[in-house]
């Protein structure tokens, strides 16, 4: 039995290729005493293993060359020789782009499948969920009848701020990238509006989805979204700044919108990374379990199935062609 | 006996010209029950009064065209009808491009010439250092050891960044335009480097000067400067917004720096308003006039004699060609 892994061939320059990537079988590693070896369910495909593929600076290590492709999964054990595990647990780890992983158990979470659909572990219960969490309350600190804007309103941390947003009282906007999107996002996640960045009179119609301006931009994607916003923020406006996908394939640095309307408006950016704040992962977990039981918290999956599609599913992200929560799954999910 | 004004009389587009202002000699205002007639001494020359020439968005309402320009001024009360003050008092308030005020006295504060140079309460003491210390210390919160930088830091603002900086224990490094400025930055008012940003190599000099990174970074003047800044920033720096002087005679909002490194280094903006902070009047006051006469906050004026002066004046700022706090003397300082 072998473990197919995908390694990172080499580090693209723009937009990563198919030709980055290699597509391997590996000899299955061998369990030994306090190991856990599982196999992988769910592989989750996020805008920030982009940056892994760089050796520019960032703020956690790229992957090195010849390795396979970081990435939290879902996987169940197929065999422990840690008392912490036992063999058909359902765990989420950060087993990264392969059909098996083996640790001593550290950092892995031990799924409840009968709280939540055990895929949710890596979405809106997972780190995908909990950034939107913490961008939100935290940075952005919602008062009731204040408007929230959020880019990438449709995937997997934007439809999470817009019905927190909504679950505090506040008027929650999208921006997404087509009309379906747009469509989704209002009626089946139940946003005030959703405003297609590619219309012609985008920047009109997302100032007239927002007729009181916008108190929070929450920030995915940078770009010309970016720019409409700061036309539109009111004072003591907060930007929690999660991500700027929109310049994650630049090979240079691409200027950024003039910020005097910061100045005006007395505005606050903060960028930030969910890794440091997993002093909130406790409260995150049992609000967001508890709001997606009460059916309050919607999500949608898009499942790419089998590893070796994995590198052209990551390309999805970037083009914005991915609707939902991306996921690669890499074997049968067994309790579906 | 006639009052001479400098009126607003066309809004510039672009940067302004002296075709712009009127000088004009309107009749002694007469005082009523309640009134206090004051002979302005100093009028302060400061970068916002550009905001005030236009009518595009801002955080006040701009100067009426036919109306005298806004403006901090310490004066003489030479008439006073009103018991709060005598004849001979000097004063700071708002009085604006013109010979004398007047007015029922709300927003005066009587100055004590006993206890710092009567022209300290439009720099140090009065809105530029004051928006210092709230900038700094509120927004920045620096912490000992850590580096602070601060852009035009022979003016009035960043002068004083730079010293309470090196109060609160930091490393203060200037940014300023010429070789004399920044000679004065490091000589006379102590920081321990300054970087002229008109050098070819500024960004390998500002890394040398911080070779600990930036972890406040008082941003005075946009453009170039905030641009290299980004790229030496440590994890969670702060950025206080204060001005972007180098935009403010654009025409159209010219673009910013790409935002990435403050994502990448969970940095925090803020832009703020002096005049939102009124709650740390005192505290600012008491700390650093006890600086002031304790020596730890020195100060340079440039000072241009004759309100007529005023207009060409005030362009100096926009070009960097003022050489520390702006002042025009409208009258002979009795003081001196």
């Amino acid at each position: 039995m072998n473990n197919q892994q995908v390694l990172l061939r080499k580090r693209p320059v723009g937009r990563p290729t198919a030709d980055d990537f290699e597509i391997v079988d590996s000899p299955m590693p061998a369990v030994a005493d306090g190991g856990v070896l599982r196999r992988t369910i769910y592989l989750s495909l996020d805008p920030y293993m982009r940056g892994r593929m760089s050796d520019g600076p960032s703020y956690a290590t790229p992957v090195a060359l010849g390795q396979p492709m970081v990435g939290h999964t879902v996987s169940q054990v197929l065999d422990s020789r840690n008392p912490a595990f036992k063999p058909g647990d359902f765990v989420a780890g950060y087993d990264g782009w392969q059909e098996y992983g083996l640790s001593n158990g550290v950092g892995l979470r031990v799924l409840d499948r009968s709280a939540a659909p055990i895929s949710t572990a890596v979405g809106t219960l997972g780190m995908p969920g909990m950034t939107a969490y913490v961008g939100l309350l935290d940075i952005g600190q919602p008062k009731p009848d204040e408007t929230v804007v959020v880019s990438a309103a449709s995937g997997a941390v934007g439809s999470v701020v817009g019905q927190i947003a909504r679950i505090k009282g506040c008027r929650a906007v999208g921006v997404a990238g087509s009309a379906a999107k747009c469509d989704y996002v209002i009626n089946e996640l139940g946003f005030d509006a959703c405003v297609n960045y590619k219309e012609q009179d985008f920047l009109s119609q997302l100032r007239a989805a927002c007729p009181q301006g916008v108190d929070i931009y929450f920030e995915n994607v940078g770009g010309a979204v970016f720019a409409a916003v700061l036309k539109l923020l009111n004072v003591n406006a907060r930007i929690p700044l999660c991500g700027m996908i929109a310049d994650y394939n630049a090979t240079d640095t691409p200027p950024g919108p003039g910020l005097r309307p910061l100045l005006v408006k007395r505005a606050l950016i903060k960028g930030f990374i969910v890794f440091d704040h997993n002093d909130r992962a406790a409260a995150f977990l049992r609000d967001c379990t508890t709001w997606l039981r009460e059916g309050k918290l919607k999500y949608r999956e898009d499942i790419v199935d089998g590893l070796d599609r994995a590198p052209a599913a990551l390309l999805k992200l970037f083009d914005g062609e991915n609707f939902g929560k991306l996921l690669v799954r890499v074997s049968p999910d067994p309790t579906r």
